[in-house]
């Protein structure tokens, strides 16, 4: 039988990841910090620093897994672009990968990020054929994990993917995020104080990113695959769709703040590679996502 | 007065640096293995195995050189292209431009590789355009660590310089390699067990690869810089080049052996953006390089 270890498992899409994990036929290991995390009895945790290279190594010794979802990572909003523990985190992921081969792993899923493209405007990334040119500390390191994790699963003889995550939105968003950020303002009456808001992102409902991530675990192909939807979405119109449903239009203040430097125009996903070799449903409507999220909070 | 820390200084191409180096008015420090090198009054010698990440580590707190020229890396011919130690070596150098930013590094230059690029026939590699898709774990972990490297400098403020090195041949060639493994042949009337030859190599005589890594040391620009001459030679060329020198052409067996699996057929740098950025005096002409190496052994 399969089985996994998740790492990051209480983090944003982790926690996403876990939960569509247990839908799969398979044995469930999650390691983290402290070990605390919500109650499942399919679930074993386990805890570990995994920043420590030694720590993430001696995990890998314990639980043995065939198939590694390697999720952890520094993510803290609006730090973890330039956090320097990007650079511990891919010194320890590179240990983590390769005690994975040479425990007999065969299968890897890495969480990469949109932030290793170099877009050009008006043209989806592709995952083979757009520049790799990250901007960020973030983008860098995630670029090199992905890297290591190619070489290493050459020496081993282990397959890997590697999902470049876009915008996800959705349940379990951390509260400094656009979507949170927004509907806290809305719900509490206080003016949103946004850039124009015309950049264009590729918005995923975090279940929906979740799932492309369990199905590239359960995949056979080497190789990257783009964690988005394909669809081409304005900030403004997330917070003007938000601003509707709450009735509060006249809360929002475009151009109060100037725009983000370093931040692309246009940051969208192709969709063909995921399309042709993943089965792969339809992605969750921008709107039907919200609406989600809007009806939890009723 | 820059502190230069040299590392791989008793390898074919660091051999070549290190003795280029005594040219600039600089302090320098050598580390390697043994410390055992040739003697020389200007540089200080270091001991240490900078595969391991501790030793890396303390020999840059110890030196604390403003200037890091990281030459260090499996070299074996015919071995390193897939050895495990590549990912050793990968760990360990993130370890070594982390500890040199946090102790005050203002400028680094490694040594990288054509292996980082996916070349087209007949199209030099361009830096910044073509793309970076190495088949070898080398290949990965080289470009992994030039990510890594930029990371590091990003968080720490220092500048970076990554010199892609094309084929270098000269004094020192390891004895495994194309051209000494040739004249060997030649010089003791054994026949030369060929490939057909036809692929197309750009060869740096190693001086003038070793000049250029000197240059960008001294440089300031961030980025990746092709060392190589722009020429592109047939394996061919040179094997009969050598041949006619020893007036032995009927020792030459072409096709004796087969094409060697994953080698690309066409393998040359576009030398545009060097020549724009860096003072680059006209590389040595491939006869005449091999004239130098044959005048050295009468």
């Amino acid at each position: 039988m399969m089985r996994v270890l998740i790492t990051g498992p209480s983090g944003f899409i982790g926690t996403h990841c876990l939960r569509r994990l247990l839908k799969e036929d398979c044995e469930i290991h999650a390691v983290n910090r402290t070990r605390a995390a919500e109650y499942n009895d399919r679930v074993t945790w386990h805890a570990a620093d995994l920043r420590d290279a030694a720590q993430a190594v001696a995990i890998i010794a314990r639980v043995r897994p065939t198939h590694l979802l390697h999720g952890a990572w520094v993510a803290t909003p609006k730090v973890y672009g330039h956090s320097p523990e990007n650079i511990a985190w891919l010194q320890s992921s590179i240990a983590l990968v390769g005690a994975f081969g040479e425990h007999g792993g065969i299968r890897f899923v890495g969480m990469g990020s949109s932030a290793e493209y170099a877009p050009a405007v008006g043209l989806p990334c592709i995952e083979d054929a757009t520049p790799i040119r990250p901007a960020t500390i973030y983008g860098k390191c995630k670029a090199a994990c992905w890297l290591g994790v190619q070489a290493a699963g050459q020496q081993h003889g282990f397959s890997s993917a590697w999902g470049r995550l876009f915008l996800p939105y959705g349940p379990g968003d951390p509260p400094q995020r656009l979507v949170p950020t927004v509907i806290a303002s809305l719900c509490s009456g206080q003016p949103v104080q946004i850039t124009h808001g015309a950049k264009k992102r590729d918005f995923i409902y975090a279940p929906d990113a979740a799932d492309l991530f369990v199905r590239l675990l359960l995949a056979p192909g080497n190789g990257a695959f783009n964690i988005g939807t394909g669809q081409a979405t304005t900030i403004r119109f997330v917070v003007e769709y938000l601003a509707a449903r709450y009735g509060k239009p006249e809360l929002l203040h475009f151009g109060a703040i100037g725009p983000l430097p370093g931040e692309p125009p246009f940051l969208v996903a192709d969709m063909q590679k995921v399309h042709d070799q993943l089965s792969w449903p339809a992605p969750t409507d921008i709107r039907s996502g919200l609406d989600q999220i809007l009806s939890s909070l009723d």
